[in-house]
């Protein structure tokens, strides 16, 4: 008879599952009605369970913003990683700087809730948010002058050039592709926004 | 006697000249402390008048937003406009595109209060505002595309170069340029940001 009464869309769920649920819930919410309107109430209306649920995944708002953060940060810095050159793009600058490109549109592609706090940020960011994405940020222009400058090396470039205005704009290029990626993806597809950048590479002067 | 008891630092002032002082003292308080705390108590307070010489400037803090919209979406307007390119621009596309930058550092850099509220915008920024910024984005974008075409005519370019794309990097460039001289005007300055500009012009491909 009690089962009567239980919400129907209540499944039993593994808590790990729960909780990657919940994360992903919390951004939805965050994305759609700002970071004010995020309580543990609204994250059970939002995967339709009742507020016991989320509690047992997540012992109040401040764990549920811990490992929210824990998750994203993971998530960002891999991809900064992935976006290294490696042994293969020795051989070829212009195909590795393409290849980051295709990296981050991926990431972003697959990940457009996490992305869209970090390209998008939603009315109300804690400022402890915008300083760490304040942070990665700094790291990946930083990768980007690595890049740069070994590409001057190996391909040669484009005479005087200013690698650190030059890692910016590409940073700001990047940037701009993810945020076109999420507001229309059909629009600016991955495969779009790669071949432009293979367009450039290839006409930049190789002096 | 009277005179004694008055606070020092307020001059008569033309009511123009006033009204000026406290938009500019308004963006300095938004950028500072954030739109919440804009009240016509906070403005009186940042320009050392009291309450009632505000009041004789502005009716209401309404009347306060009002003004600093019109005053910045003018100046917006005027910035876009002067980057058009104009009859002298038509022999060199190049040298179109590197003005167009000029006169945009150069706006930042005469009016870096205002440039704050774009280009960084503070915390709490309402969404009439937002909505502003995006359309003459927007329009930014638009005019950027016609130049990028008309100087694609002109100098021949990248072959299979995707316009949208390309005007869409060139703003955001542009726009990381604006914030860079913001945030650190010695160390980029509105001359090496062109410079930037006119090396990787001269470096595309003229197919």
């Amino acid at each position: 008879m009690a089962a009567r009464t239980r919400r129907p869309y209540a499944p039993r769920m593994a808590v790990e599952d729960r909780r990657e649920q919940l994360l992903d819930a919390a951004l939805d919410v965050i994305a759609r009605d700002g970071w004010q309107a995020l309580t543990m109430e609204a994250l059970a209306r939002e995967v339709d369970v009742t507020r016991p649920v989320v509690y047992s995944a997540f012992r109040d708002l401040g764990a549920v913003l811990a490992a929210l953060f824990a998750r994203q940060e993971e998530r960002a810095r891999t991809v900064v990683e992935q976006s290294l050159p490696t042994k293969e793009d020795l051989a070829d600058p212009d195909a590795a700087l393409v290849r980051a490109m295709g990296r981050f549109v991926d990431a972003v592609a697959q990940d457009p809730r996490g992305w869209r706090l970090v390209l998008l940020p939603p009315d109300g960011t804690p400022s402890a948010i915008r300083h760490v994405v304040e942070q990665n940020r700094q790291q990946y222009a930083d990768r980007i002058t690595e890049l740069v400058s070994w590409g001057l090396e190996q391909r040669g470039g484009p005479a005087g050039l200013d690698v650190e205005l030059a890692a910016r704009s590409i940073l700001a290029i990047i940037e701009e592709a993810g945020r076109l990626l999420l507001v229309d993806p059909e629009r600016y597809s991955a495969a779009r926004l790669e071949a432009f950048v293979g367009t450039i590479m290839r006409a930049l002067a190789r002096e």
